[in-house]
């Protein structure tokens, strides 16, 4: 089957790492040459994931159309599809997640939990809301690895909000922040992984540690469970999806947002599950049963993020120590340049202690880096 | 780094799934454009590893060099070594084990256990050996797969045997068949994986399934491992090694061959061990600390051979039976045609339990077939 991703970053690299297990014949679509996944794929085209005639002339050449991203052109996603090309994501529910307007009003129909928001369409309208500040204010579209988002806590921090059409939600008081991947096949079956906890880098937003499975009270991890799956289950889409939710003090679970993709929450599968996010999301495509979501050892993932301060040419420090742990995967994504924020690479730990998991997590957050 | 790879064949394959880890830019050159590790590299070379010219050209582009099939030009890497490119393994070391004679003599002179042999120049010099029969009879140079090995029983079989520079080997009476795979980096330190115990299909002498670790007594599994660090340590070369031995009934234990590269008996490697095989090459090419060769489960490997009678556009027969196993991980090398006897994937299972391992190997080597 030949198969085409849009986007070119560690995402889609790690899905070629993957697809190379199955007869598929891979092409990937992105501007940079260069990319992570550029060298990895049968067929690589250069070209703009947000143009129209660039996404529908790659995805003509193909049977079956993934993302690695949501900021692709869905138009032209819409009329392949309707052209019989298989595009998981559907483009309709892309279009649903891609727009957090659109992603908003679709929880509320459900219903699930989601903290409550109201639209605004440009920087002025929040000067109508100062009543439900502290929230968050968040781009409609966009937003990426923490850009497009930003915390109003007064109206002296408007000038930070954006001046396009955003949502502005109340903020939750997040004891636990949590994911859950789950997958669709083209039969409408489902499975699902178990919630993996992450602990925020405050500066960037990115996710700095992650440990799987979340440490979850019975009655919270169902309510998580079912929340995923319900979600997806409305999205009526094949392919894989990240749930994004908050757990409060009160242990209420609220959906903060959904990728219609392999994500960050899910790098951990790789080593420490026995069917990956990547290889899950080939079997969906390619027809076959879906795989095994169970876990094999308990992980903690590290994300490598740019140092801030550094730009230019990346030069990893306290690569080899962290090379040295007995049960650590790293990850680098061959991404030339280094820049504060931007993700550069990551690591699994795997341990049946979760003692382990969280000593080497810190250990290896604090010593690998990023730098030029 | 520039590292470069002689052969696009699925131990390629997996090298460059394994690279993808690392800031390493993959040079493969092959013969055929569509073998299975040609699109995974940064770039690929049409050309013929058994060919000076070609070997030397594509050897000064990179600053690393190895191999996934020893029947390269040895003469062009001696060449390149002089002239400052990395080699793993050595020319020498590649040069000993690639005439199986020059391999025998050095068993010999170490001394480890071999099978003793003599040295045929051609079919006729078998005359003078009827003493030795039944004996096994293996060409010096460009065997590989179970090609250009044969069992003399009698004298009657002598037109079987080789008719060029071989080996005529005494036969061991087998109990077990074992490989031990051995990594070796730049400053001379090893790292050793546990055995793997083989069951091969007859008809091919093609491995058909595999337990790691090996069910050995105490005392075996001592002297297999001595024997192997002992074959490698002489072969004075940084890369991977695997050492193939035979245990006989009374618990000696011989050295059958070596391959000074990764290996069909560390397949399972990938999924059962911390570090893999070749994610172990990589660490030493790339001058990075030794992985850690512990297992994280016991593992079965089953290898999808071509089926006996089929030859064209490969049909993967019971693929979705062999996909719903839970603890099966399917490797398809991407081969489009299929020929009895070629290697064009594997399935490796981890269990605890030895006898999930084997009812699960031997359901799979019964249900999945590569047929046209």
């Amino acid at each position: 089957m030949k198969a085409g991703i849009l986007g070119g970053g560690q995402l889609g690299k790690m899905l070629l790492q993957a697809a190379a297990n199955y007869p598929v014949e891979t092409f990937v679509m992105e501007k940079d040459p260069d990319c992570p996944a550029g060298h990895l794929c049968h067929h690589f085209f250069k070209g703009d994931i947000t143009n129209y005639d660039d996404v529908y002339n790659f995805g003509k050449q193909v049977a079956a159309l993934t993302i690695e991203i949501e900021s692709v052109n869905v138009e032209a996603l819409f009329r392949l599809e309707q052209e019989g090309v298989t595009i998981y994501p559907t483009p309709a529910a892309l279009a649903t997640i891609k727009n957090k307007i659109l992603q908003k009003q679709f929880y509320a129909s459900i219903p699930v939990p989601s903290p409550s928001f109201v639209t605004t369409e440009n920087r002025n309208d929040l000067l109508g809301h100062v009543g439900l500040l502290p929230a968050v204010h968040k781009i409609a579209l966009g937003g990426y690895d923490g850009r497009g988002v930003v915390i109003l806590k007064n109206e002296n921090q408007f000038e930070l909000g954006f001046d396009a059409p955003s949502i502005l939600e109340t903020l939750v008081e997040i004891k636990k922040e949590i994911a859950v991947i789950v997958a669709v096949n083209q039969a409408g079956d489902s499975a699902i992984y178990a919630p993996a906890e992450m602990i925020f880098n405050q500066d960037f937003n990115l996710l700095q540690y992650q440990l799987s499975p979340a440490s979850l009270g019975e009655k919270v991890l169902w309510k998580a469970e079912a929340i995923a799956l319900t979600v997806v289950k409305h999205l009526k889409s094949p392919g894989i999806f990240a749930v994004e939710m908050f757990v409060d003090f009160q242990d209420n679970v609220w959906v903060n947002e959904t990728a219609p993709r392999v994500h960050n929450s899910g790098h951990h599968t790789i080593e420490a599950n026995y069917c990956s996010q990547f290889d899950m999301l080939w079997r969906v495509i390619l027809g076959y049963p879906l795989g095994n979501t169970q876990a094999i050892l308990p992980a903690a993932m590290i994300n490598l993020i740019g140092e801030e301060g550094y730009f230019g040419n990346v030069q990893y420090e306290g690569l080899e120590e962290i090379l040295r742990i007995d049960n650590a995967f790293v990850h680098l994504y061959g991404k030339k340049q280094t820049r504060p924020g931007r993700k550069m690479g990551h690591v699994t730990v795997v341990s049946s202690s979760t003692q382990d998991l969280s000593y080497k997590a810190n250990m290896i957050a604090r010593t690998l880096k990023s730098k030029s």
